[in-house]
């Protein structure tokens, strides 16, 4: 180091050591994800580091890959992508396509959305199948595009969609991709362990999910569901995927027998998804659907009570994820703003079509609990008639509270 | 769920919650990385969960900003990637070079041959500079690919190369580059924070580092910085990179001041890079790398004494990453797997050209301390012997600890 380059370093710069601590404040964080992640699933991760290539980390992945198995439901290949679950959504359409090919995207939110941009960026063309946000996608509207483009190489539609608070039956989707030839990938990030979710019986090729929702682990890791016909199909590309790290045959080769080198794990990471799906075991993933489902359901009642309405079609409102209309005058980053700066709650705003219009509530995994349903809306109850709109005081609460006391076992706190 | 579903489910399954609880061995890992965490970064990644559009979160990314300029020397943007070292690589090829660009990739180890790789993937004409493993690149003969492609958009060369045990000159190949009107880029994985990186005044475009070596925290994250000239040439592209998620365009976005949203932030790799950050603050950016010169320099009087040689060039070898040929008729596995299972050591094996033929030795971060290199040479002292290569017993360690007496205060652990 000369002495002028030095002027940046240590001696020059009279703010160093000034960073040193700074607390993480405590919030209850009910948007979109990540959720709060399990105590448990912290305190794996803090395990000491061993090596990606250690027999005994070899022992982990088959943990983690057979308990993955029973959380999709399958018997074909599971793993984690190195990333967030857009990693997991970039990884299944950059290796199933390739440039030139056609996919079919249904669309019904912000994430669909995303899929087109990725696909644009591949060079693959894309066919919509629009719906409404809060709606699913048509069936029938599906197989008139399949009809209409007998060269569609993937069909996606994503399970539960986090923008649109939506979950869809894929079962339906995936037969009439696979009636016409088509692959059929979808996007569980928020439904998985959370909401039934079955890659085998759906016959699904490529599914990804993300750690930070229903799984209760931080975000930062994707686990996936390839079914065998994906992987031989990747494997038998005519031209290699354009992405190297994401690459679903390389990743495949490293969680597979050999355990091939590719890029280093993400071994603490890799500790708190195991512990995570420890957790779900204990609990049993049966059990742990109607906790998302009664918990979700008081939170309903409670804002039912506030007679607040959601711009979701009620046969297919997602559990996990809650949208609000806002009522007429009150304002999305105020609500939002008090919410987080006095009650230190985290809610999601709208995106896409909803942007401005709703708030998102999110309850998920660690926080799919009583508690913070009725913290929600007890804050709700003080903040809204400040912002214009009157409600009664402490009904939604009761309400909630009603709903749940109907069967008290399965919302134990795990 | 149907009742045929169900029998991949909890009920039917005997080894249900059989995998409760595995315990991770305590290893010594010093191989190529990860290596050890430092606790106090575990204990950081154990805090509670915020949303990453949290402003309180948003003050976590400005410190981690603010001390990774410090570390990379820059004035420039610094952020992180999420994911391993390799989307750090991948990030900056596909971000910074378009379908049919010209790249220049200087080749001396498998971390090169990487780079080739990702850029055939992504439809980049490579150039090739080549030189032996254990050698540096020729500045002579990249500026002679220089003048034979000016019509070359990017130069690549390796700071550290994990494979070879090599330490080049950046700043002179850096310069070559500009001087022909290219970018360049550089692997800093295994030198950040272990060994001087200049970020500015090397006038580097692009730097990718990893989270899990001399930072001393786990893997899953990559620390990059970006020249203005870079983002801006990322910025003005003809064709958007194929890659959303590695998109250093957005990935800026959402570091920077307006913070518009990409993919979920790997939330707890972040808590435990900003205390990795502030560890190399607390030990002085100059002490650290002095301190795994020292450390180094105690293996290499260790290996001398059991009369082990390397295959890098003595005067560009890597503190970090030692390479020990091994003696005629060692076994490389057997040697490895003895360490492992008898003494807990993970040692790296050879890669590429040097496969079967070396081990590679880390000392990184909270890896690089002296107790470490004495165990490794106490062990190897044992098992040579019996693999049909005498060696003294004792000397190694005594030769390791008088290097150490010389000058105790930099090899403090920390």
């Amino acid at each position: 180091m000369t002495s002028t380059q030095s002027e940046n370093g240590r001696m020059a710069d009279p703010n160093y050591l000034a960073t040193r601590s700074r607390s993480v404040p405590r919030r209850m964080i009910l948007g979109p994800g990540p959720s709060s992640a399990s105590p448990r699933v912290l305190r794996a991760m803090s395990q000491p580091i061993i090596g990606y290539l250690d027999p005994a980390f070899f022992e982990i992945l088959e943990d983690v890959q057979s308990m993955l198995s029973r959380v999709f439901l399958t018997s074909q290949t599971t793993m984690t992508v190195a990333g967030a679950g857009s990693a997991g959504m970039e990884a299944g359409l950059s290796s199933l396509l390739e440039r030139g090919d056609k996919a079919i995207i249904c669309v019904n939110g912000f994430f669909c959305e995303r899929q087109i941009l990725m696909c644009e960026r591949l060079g693959v063309e894309v066919v919509r199948v629009d719906a409404e946000y809060g709606r699913t996608v048509d069936p029938q509207l599906l197989e008139d595009a399949l009809k209409a483009n007998p060269d569609t190489k993937l069909v996606s539609a994503i399970h539960a969609e986090t923008s649109a608070g939506v979950l869809q039956d894929i079962a339906t989707l995936s037969g009439l991709a696979h009636d016409h030839g088509a692959l059929f990938m979808t996007d569980v990030v928020t439904s998985l362990a959370g909401t039934s979710v079955e890659f085998d019986a759906w016959e699904v090729d490529y599914a990804y999910g993300g750690s930070q929702k229903c799984l209760a682990a931080p975000p930062g890791i994707s686990p996936v569901a390839v079914s065998d016909r994906a992987l031989e199909h990747v494997r038998n590309r005519k031209t290699l995927p354009s992405s190297w790290y994401l690459d679903l045959s390389l990743i495949a080769n490293y969680w597979g027998p050999d355990h091939v080198h590719h890029h280093t794990t993400p071994v603490s990471m890799i500790y708190g998804l195991r512990e995570a799906l420890v957790l779900v075991e204990e609990e049993g993933l049966e059990t742990r659907w109607l906790r998302h489902e009664k918990v979700a359901g008081a939170l309903r009642a409670g804002l039912a009570a506030l007679g607040l309405d959601s711009p979701v079609d009620p046969e297919h409102r997602l559990n996990q994820l809650t949208v609000v209309t806002l009522p007429e005058g009150v304002d999305d980053a105020e609500l939002r703003s008090a919410l987080l700066n006095e009650y230190s709650i985290e809610v999601g705003r709208g995106l896409g079509q909803f942007a401005g219009k709703v708030i998102r509530v999110g309850l998920m995994g660690e926080s799919c609990v009583p508690a913070n349903v009725f913290a929600l809306l007890n804050a709700l109850e003080r903040i809204l008639p400040r912002l214009g709109y009157e409600v009664p005081q402490g009904e939604a609460v009761a309400a909630a509270s009603m709903t749940l006391a109907d069967d008290p076992s399965p919302v134990a706190v795990v």
